[in-house]
């Protein structure tokens, strides 16, 4: 039987907190969430206590980061469930504020990363690593932790808190988790709870795609016909529209070069449902 | 005799002696400034000394607050003067990062702060408050200080750091300290080693003229009849252009209310110098 975290939903009390393990010589990792937690987060828990002495875990579902078209009133909430999985994974502190308290009245204060940013979920998301990089700022800047685990699946996103964390000299190591997936390769997201039956057999093709993607672009592949097909080949499958396929250089996603560590990025729809996924394209 | 500051260029340094600081129990303030220090600069240290049990005084003359027509290339560079000061006032370390080290290639993030940045300043410099709001987080980040001071001289700028510290969860008390004058009224400023004998006294008419307007303010005068009244007395003493001269509330800088305290800012040219004041304006 595994202990709850202890809960708090003001910044003051998860100051206090971190002070009190920094006061008795312990490292502190922090795992930033929406919530809706599944396998991936919990995977990203376990990883930062690998690193660290203490874990918290942050479950905002920051309203600055959806467009008003998205899917933030129907984005899952189940505070919880979430907490029964944190406690499970050993994560001691979950911190849990409201909007209110992230974004008083009068906040009025924006950061915009360059850079990895640019293009991709960019294009589609025109504000959407805006509202990343400023909540992600406060947060470390609420918590002060010494690591943070971001998964690999929001690539791009992984990308932006490197690049903002060098930008402006935040002490906090970031840690890139592999993506966890099902048995047949769908990476584990929260927006999988909208799909239905039909749709996730449809879904279970997205990385496999890829997968041939990469390795046709590994094996010598024209860049431009070969993402092209990629796109056709999910319409194909059933996917009912594709925002981006994109080859990129790995770290800081400028554009792909054969002879560096690349990455395959696309995000694709199905009916109401936008799902991303990524995986490497080793250099040649 | 008083003992020169020690002089660090990186960021590792700096962080070093704070940590080292910190491990003896001692308090930290911080002055950012741009060089060319004078007695308002020295003013401020002192009041750090005051707050704080050490003083880091930050020499950075940042690039990215300069439009590209403005000053920044005959902005008044004196780094072994500047330290000679600092021994006066007994800063125990000066920070002077080289543009590299601020902005390192690939440098691609940017803090917009929106509240009390806009307008007045941001009406003539639209970018400014970017580079001075994305400094200054680095700068804190870098040196973590408890206390940083500003002078209000730079009124609006110092609202805007306040608004940067409270979005972004900066634990940094920031310390506006009273602007420092001649005998005559002139604020101390870097840019007053631009001007003439003849244009010194024709500046100095300009805080003569602003007292005399908050006063006319204060006293019932119509906002906008004793603002236009204050812009043509600018001009008829000496002034060759006046950019604005205006009544807000002291702390948001909303719109002015005479049942709150009040400021009065205005930005003047002298020739190719444009200087920047202000006064209080008491409720009433």
């Amino acid at each position: 039987m595994s202990m709850s975290p202890r809960v708090v939903d003001s910044v003051a009390a998860l100051r206090a907190q971190v002070r009190d393990w920094r006061r008795d010589g312990l490292s502190v990792a922090m795992v930033p969430t929406m919530g809706a937690l599944h396998d991936g987060h919990i995977s990203l828990v376990r990883i930062a206590l690998e690193k660290a002495d203490r874990c918290v875990v942050s479950i905002f579902l920051n309203p600055t980061q959806f467009a008003p078209s998205e899917d933030l009133d129907k984005y899952p909430r189940q505070l919880a469930r979430d907490l029964d999985r944190l406690a499970e994974a050993g994560a001691e502190l979950a911190f849990t504020p409201d909007v209110t308290e992230m974004y008083p009245t009068g906040f009025a204060t924006r950061i915009s990363v360059g850079g990895p940013a640019a293009g991709l979920e960019s294009d589609f998301r025109p504000t959407f690593f805006d509202g990343v990089a400023t909540v992600v700022a406060k947060l470390f800047l609420q918590a002060s932790p010494d690591y943070a685990v971001f998964g690999e699946k929001d690539y791009q996103q992984l990308c932006v808190v490197r690049q903002l964390c060098r930008d402006l000299d935040l002490p906090v190591e970031i840690i890139g988790a592999p993506t966890v997936r099902d048995a047949r390769g769908l990476a584990m997201s929260s927006r999988n709870a909208y799909l239905g039956e039909a749709e996730l057999e449809v879904a279970r093709n997205f990385n496999v795609a890829l997968r041939q993607t990469a390795a046709a672009l590994a094996a010598g592949g024209d860049e431009g016909s070969t993402t092209a097909e990629a796109s056709r080949a999910l319409v194909k499958v059933g996917f009912d529209k594709v925002d981006y396929v994109a080859a990129r250089e790995s770290l800081t996603l400028a554009p792909w070069r054969r002879d560096r560590d690349g990455r395959l990025l696309a995000a694709a729809w199905l009916g109401k449902t936008r799902l991303i996924d990524n995986v490497e394209v080793p250099s040649t």
